[in-house]
This record gives C-alpha cells, structure tokens and sequence, in this order.
C-alpha cells in the first residue's frame, strides 16, 4: 500500500522508491515490486545503462487503487482522535466493571 | 472487515453473526466484536431476558468506514479478472526467460 501512495508522486528508481518508503528491506521492497508488477499496479522501465537504470510507476490501474486507498487514509485521519477518545472511555468503563465485579 | 460488511444490512445478535461470517470462531468473533465496540465503529444493545439478548448494529462512524470499504470491494470486484491475467502473462514471460536463460 505504501509503495503505490508513494509512486502516486511520480515515477521512481528502485533505490530513491526504497528511501521513500523508509524502513523496508531491499529484499522486501523487491518482492513487493515485482508483487505489484505481476498485478498490473505498476510498470517497470528499463533504461540500458550499465548498470541498467530501472524505474517503477503506477499503471492507470495502480491509480484508480491508489485514489480508493487514498480514501481509506483520509478516513482514517479523519477519525483517528476520536476512535483513540473511545478507546479510552471504552478502557475506563471495562477497569470500572472490573472493579465492582472484583472489589480489592 | 467482514464484520462490518455484514452489518450494513442491519442488526444482527451474535449468532447470527456468526452464522452471517463463515468460518470465524466464536472465539475470534468475540474479540472482534469487543475491538470494533472499542473503535466505537459498532454498538452492543443488551435486551434484558434470561439470558440476556445480546445485539450490535454499526454506529455512524462504522457506517462511513462501511462507505469507504466498499469501494476497496468494487474495486476489487471491477479488477480482478484483469489481475488473474496480467499474472499469467507475468508468469509465462517469466518462465519463458528462464528457459532463455537455463535452455533444458
């Protein structure tokens, strides 16, 4: 998921893309590209250089993903405060319940 | 995810929930539903009988989660006879550079 929010900027190199999404493995990041290259979410461009220059970019089906994605994470940052404000009520009343049931 | 899919349709006690999401646990259902409670994304009425009757709906927020979840779904449902043969090509390329590269 992480890889087609940060492809939705542009095009991008293997190890530019691996600085992007920080922390993943060089080995992880290849198998999700080629992952994601098997499912038509991204093309992979291959410039003859020596070494060979290699870009990814999302392919229109990546984007239409990437745009129900995007949703998902504005909903989330949209809800993320209070579901942590219900958490903690939730949490609250469960210790008070505890109580009663289990007086010290 | 499933849970609250299942939901959308309306109320539902939690055998019927259950019986609505195939193949989960009671054990799993019952730690899903005490997390989805906690997110404040459903609600648990209790009908006081003996035993007592036990309901959850979704909440509001639960409802535009739902929103945005079933878009993954059409999306998903739009798209993945396309990904089924884009992976076959994938791997047919695959194979053939293979046999390139390693001839029998």
């Amino acid at each position: 998921m992480t890889v087609i929010c940060r492809l939705d900027d542009g095009p991008l190199r293997f190890n530019a893309l691996r600085r992007a999404v920080n922390g993943i493995t060089q080995r992880m990041l290849s198998i999700t590209v080629r992952r994601l290259e098997r499912d038509g979410l991204i093309s992979r461009a291959v410039e003859p250089a020596v070494p060979p220059r290699v870009e990814y970019a999302l392919t229109e089906r990546g984007r239409s993903l990437h745009r129900v994605l995007a949703e998902l994470v504005a909903w989330t940052e949209e809800n993320l405060d209070e579901i942590r404000r219900d958490r903690e009520r939730y949490d609250d009343a469960a210790r008070a319940e505890e109580l009663l049931a289990f007086p010290a």
